[in-house]
């Protein structure tokens, strides 16, 4: 097994979490998301004191909360006392519900709208992570009508192109996001936010990039902003108090992905930082992670119900399953690679090579081509692991398809953290 | 202008429908999604009135729902008086709160569940499309419960493999839709089905895939699809009653497609199809097709506002808008082609090349690369053109950005069909 919350139980099924998954699937009905609340509280604790311990008790990670957004896991952060990073109204609005200390929150986004500044700063949003010009006039704006001073970071692309998906590459120049050291615009939007009276400038942000499995380009990474805050401090007498260096380690989706050792890469980069602060004579900023798909990805996996199993002699095996890219786009927008098994076959030998098929009406609504796995029939439950980042997420209701639900386990037990989605759900807008 | 319902009116802002989009924009706010009611009914009768001119006044076009599904939509097929194809109970649920007669869906799709079985056979669904061997077992399970005989077409693949995208290509052999003609599975399923007592064998159904701009595609599944059912004929004494050609006529996205002729091209594949019955010495099945897209893409344009404007030294321009892949996840999916437009600058030079980056915090959220509009500012509505298909329907909240609302326009009159989400119904099944 990939990762040590799963196992094979007594009866031969799946068990996550020490739950029998097939129970899991009786009781709430596929398709199923369960998740691991005991893995993401131990993955944000790793995360947590690695990083208080290698950067000092303010350091600070923060829950990059687009990967996985519900009431729950913003209940855990804040039981955690980790910081989150939201992204919209709709993301700010979940954390203030779950009763989130907004203060510890950052508000990143290439394109916060006006409603979303007035909103985030009505709600106290502790920190913007601002991308651009107009948007600092803009926040600096709304700040000045609520009588506040509105503390700020910048994000900056540091011309870092890391090993990963198109998609979810980010630190490089040629991004829709942040300002380009290497142009000089990271320069002047700096001296922008700082001749700006509504807003405090905290430090500066960035993001490489997602499902990165090599520790170089962070340290790359904060070669150059650490370079960037010394010119920045030894130009215009400004010294960063907060580096943000993003998110983006990478998660063991199948055995071809390595297991990262998160403690030992956060140790690294601080040893990198700390040597750099003394080359330039600066003190350690106060530094900032963004976690999100390593918080919670090997927390959580799908069930299905197996509806068809069709061969075609000379081509494929098609096992068809009651979800598809309506919870889990992964596969058909970047061919993401998941390991798939047959939950109440876990004992049975693998060695049935066929392709998972969603139920949408689109050619492209695989979930995986040319697994290998027990071979199935109509009514068994499949299991695909690691979804726990970017799968509900991302969940669409295409061809009216409702979402499933959310389960959580801890300690053996399960209960429903999200409601499963109903098709009376999907008619609510209409007029 | 890429269709004749989008005009520049005198004050320079683009029309469409005859509705100034700016006024929209202010009316409903963005992101705003706009439906031409007229001129999807125009397009519902050039289909009617060509395939019973055609084929006989029993031929009919099913709108293929899961190309923008809401019950204005099915109100509208009821009154045209065309029939619908449906692929889910979500999309069945809808049609019967608009009051859709039921006689005339079609049921789709390569995996349905004994949940939607049940819940279709209850709502009195008129057709089964129905793809393989397990399904057919669960049909005439609930149809005996039911005490009924459930009318069933087979999904058949003809084997065509048409010039389209890969993942809406369906009809060839390597499909995860349906039984193939070539490897004699085709033969199987129609005996199989023939010999359930609860399922009335009623015809045949392929499609070959979509965003096909060529004639010949559609004669050759023709020709096999009636080769099949005379050799049927010839071997069981079956007569096919019907023949489902599916949908997949192209759509003028921008200016590099051509505007097809769906008269012209329904008149060809008659005239090769009455040729076919000839040879083959048999009576023309009652012919349908499904169209989806050429029915209400060209009808629908999207709004959005412009938050900032980035130009990148030596790189890119970027144009980051208040929507992006959440409400049109085309781009990042197939990369299809899009026509932009600033709205309220409609009538001055488009000279400025930029790539359209939505707002979502991934760097695939693009709308479209290095298109040439006018070089907009924040606030600027930027229009994006052919949006009514596949874009709200493949929706998603990814980023907890709620969904736009759809406003139908006819005859210069605006009505609400559609309301936006709000942050509130984002949360609604946190439990």
């Amino acid at each position: 097994m990939i990762h040590d919350n799963l196992k094979i139980n007594d009866k031969g099924n799946l068990a996550f979490a020490n739950c029998d998954t097939t129970t899991l699937a009786k009781k709430y009905g596929t398709p199923l998301m369960v998740m691991d609340e005991d893995r993401v509280r131990s993955h944000i604790r790793t995360y947590k004191n690695a990083m208080e311990k290698s950067f000092g008790a303010k350091a600070m990670p923060l829950y990059a909360s687009k990967a996985l957004c519900f009431k729950g896991m913003y209940k855990i952060a804040k039981e955690e006392g980790i910081g989150i990073d939201v992204v919209s109204s709709g993301e700010i609005y979940t954390a203030v519900l779950a009763g989130f200390p907004m203060e510890k929150a950052f508000f990143h986004g290439n394109n916060k709208t006006d409603q979303d500044i007035k909103y985030a700063i009505n709600s106290k949003v502790g920190f913007f992570v601002a991308d651009n010009i107009e948007e600092l006039d803009a926040i600096d704006n709304y700040a000045k009508i609520a009588n506040i001073k509105q503390k700020v970071l910048l994000r900056l692309t540091p011309g870092i192109d890391p090993d990963t998906h198109k998609a979810v590459c980010t630190g490089n120049i040629d991004s829709k996001f942040g300002q380009a050291i290497g142009t000089n615009q990271a320069d002047f939007i700096t001296t922008y936010a700082l001749s700006k009276k509504n807003i405090e400038l905290k430090g500066f942000h960035c993001h490489i990039g997602s499902q990165i499995f090599d520790c170089q380009p962070f340290i790359d990474a904060a070669d150059i902003m650490l370079n960037f805050i010394a010119e920045i401090d030894k130009k215009y007498g400004y010294m960063a108090e907060y580096l943000n260096l993003g998110g983006g380690f990478g998660v063991r989706y199948t055995k071809d992905n390595p297991q990262i050792d998160y403690e030992q890469n956060i140790i690294k980069i601080s040893d990198h930082i700390k040597e750099l602060c003394k080359k330039y004579d600066i003190k350690m900023p106060i530094i900032l992670m963004e976690p999100g798909r390593s918080l919670v990805a090997d927390a959580g996996i799908t069930l299905y119900t197996v509806g068809s199993v069709k061969e075609i002699p000379g081509f494929k095996n098609y096992v068809s399953i009651d979800g598809g890219m309506t919870d889990n786009p992964r596969y058909a927008l970047y061919q993401s690679p998941y390991t798939v098994l047959v939950a109440n076959k876990a004992s049975k030998k693998a060695d049935y090579k066929c392709t998972i098929a969603g139920r949408c009406c689109e050619s492209g609504d695989l979930i995986q081509e040319d697994v290998t796995i027990t071979k199935p029939q109509r009514g068994d439950v499949l299991a695909v692991l690691v979804t726990g980042a970017y799968n509900y997420a991302m969940s669409s209701n295409y061809n009216k398809i409702p979402r499933p639900p959310i389960v959580m386990v801890s300690n053996g037990k399960d209960s429903l953290a999200v409601r499963r989605e109903t098709i009376e759900d999907l008619a609510r807008l209409d007029v």
